[in-house]
Formats: C-alpha cells, sequence, structure tokens
C-alpha cells in the first residue's frame, strides 16, 4: 500500500475489474479495502418490571443511557455477541429470549439485532464502558437523556410487545432513520 | 503501512492499546484493520406454491442451487439488500413479508438475514451471477445440488413456516453451524 506523508495508506475509491460497486483501492499496491455494513448486537434486558440500562463511560455520547449493545466480533454468534455485550457494559448474565428488532442505519451502514432478554440473576454492574449501570421502571427511564435513537426505538418495541410470545421481529419506527 | 516482499501490506495481529480483542494491525503504520463480521441478505421467495431458485455461475459452488442472497452493501437497508440480491441475481422483483430467519456462521464470521418474500410479478430471468433461475415445487427442488448448508435451513424453514401469519425468526438447526 502506498503512503500518504504522514504515513498512513492512501485509498481511491473505484471499481475494481469485475465488481460493479465502488471500493476503497490502495493507489500503490491494489489492495482492495472493502467496507462492509457492521453489526451492532444487544438486548433490552429486563428483571420483574424493570429495564436494565447503562450510563456510558466513553465517546459517543460519553454521559447518556443505553441499553447493553456493541459491535458484533469474529466467531461469535449473534447472541454469543449480545450475552458478552451485557457482560462486558452491564456485568450481568442474561438470558435471551428471542430476538426482538432488526434495525437497520443506511446512514452509518449499521444493522443492529436486540434481542429481548431477561437477567438470569439480579446481580449487575458497571464494566469498563459504563459508569452506572441501574434496573428502571417504564416511567423512571431517563427518557431525555438516552444515547441514542436506537435506544428509543428498542425501548418503545419492548413496551409495545411486553404482552408477545411469537412476534416478528419489529424493524425502524416509521419514517425513523437513526 | 509496510510492503511484503511481494509489495502487499504486513500486518501483525495484536490488542491494540485500550482495546481487549486482538486486531490486524500494520507493522509499519500502526494502521488497525478492524475485521467485522459480514452480513449477508436473501429471501426465500415464493409464487403461488414454487420457489425461486438460482443456479449459481460463479464460484465459490458454481453450478448448485441457492436462493437469491449476497454481500449487504454500504448505505443499504437489510430488506433493500435483499430485494437488490433478487434483482441482480434472478431480475426479479419481490415484495418482502417478513424476517424469518437469522442465521449465524461463526466459523466464517457471517450473519444471514433471510426474508420471506413473494414475487411481484412472474417475470425473471438470470442475472450475470446466475446460469439459470427457475420455480420449483416442494418435491421438485433440486435437493442434492444446493449450494451451501443454510440454503436447506431456510427451504426448510420456509416449509415449516408457511402456514404462520406472525413468528420469531428462526435461527441455526439445533447443532448446525454451517
Amino acid at each position: 500500500m502506498s503512503q500518504t506523508e504522514h504515513g498512513g495508506p492512501s485509498f481511491e475509491r473505484k471499481v475494481p475489474e469485475g465488481d460493479d460497486h465502488p471500493r476503497l483501492v490502495c493507489t500503490d499496491c491494489g489492495f482492495i479495502n472493502y467496507e462492509n455494513p457492521k453489526i451492532v448486537v444487544g438486548a433490552v434486558v429486563s428483571w420483574d418490571e424493570q429495564i436494565l440500562l447503562c450510563r456510558r463511560a466513553i465517546e459517543p455520547r460519553q454521559g447518556y443511557w443505553t441499553i447493553p449493545a456493541g459491535y458484533m466480533e469474529l466467531h461469535e454468534s449473534a447472541a454469543d455477541g449480545a450475552r458478552r455485550e451485557a457482560w462486558e457494559e452491564a456485568r450481568a448474565r442474561i438470558e435471551i429470549d428471542q430476538l426482538m428488532a432488526v434495525y437497520s442505519i443506511p446512514r452509518i451502514s449499521q444493522i443492529q439485532l436486540i434481542y429481548r432478554a431477561r437477567l438470569a440473576d439480579p446481580e449487575f454492574g458497571p464494566g469498563p464502558e459504563s459508569t452506572e449501570v441501574g434496573l428502571y421502571r417504564w416511567p423512571d427511564i431517563p427518557w431525555d437523556d438516552l444515547a441514542f435513537p436506537s435506544v428509543h426505538w428498542a425501548l418503545n418495541h419492548f413496551h409495545d410487545l411486553r404482552d408477545e410470545k411469537a412476534f416478528a421481529p419489529r424493524g425502524n419506527p416509521p419514517d425513523a432513520s437513526g
């Protein structure tokens, strides 16, 4: 790969031979850096009537509240990723019920797979990416301090579906693209 | 990024500072090549009692049969990606009913989002990645010549769910990892 003045790689965007989409191609060696949508896995986790929320210790949206969720890693299943994130962010062991929502955020090329889950036991606490973790009753959720639009979507879908046993997973709310 | 003798980039696998997973890091400039799971989007598409199948013109599994499916591109929703693949591979316009299955294939770090869909009209034909496209009744499906295990899974889930209106999307069959 070619080096820029500051020593980083130098890519240009062009359509490789035999392809039909523009890709990042190194101007020197021709290495093709395929960019792919990223997968976020997470869960709305409940205990009795309460929902587990984490206050973010890191950017983006440091200090705001979220459900446990994060980028899926290589060589794990989506459900394993959601369980891992619950542990990393909230030191929570969760039991996944079912896939609750699939959100598409094309602006940032992100797909979110959000599960409905329960705490396996009522122990939890902040992991390295959270400053606080708590269980909130519906009216006590810090609605004005949620980190991302999709956290609103997931909490509302969870609430709408609370009496449903088998359902098609929800998508983005109408006209909402995140 | 550093160059190897054959001119390509030279990466080593190590845990960057502040991270907790090994990443591919350039031995020269420190560029971190984050690898992420890839998303395949596709659909089991029906017309009356028949299912749309494509014979692959390309590797892997050239000559074998598949449902229209492929890698999700940047800046599209999952459903748009499934519609695009149906057009690219089978020149088919489809109407998506609902998300039918989410398969995780950790060995190759792949997530598959498979929709249940109908042909919008009975016109279709091979796109550049297919040599043949056809509608098959259940007993006439070329079961011995399907391209991938997940094609079997999707066809069987479609068949199991044919009378279901709202359902939780299926995952991998028990003990099947692809």
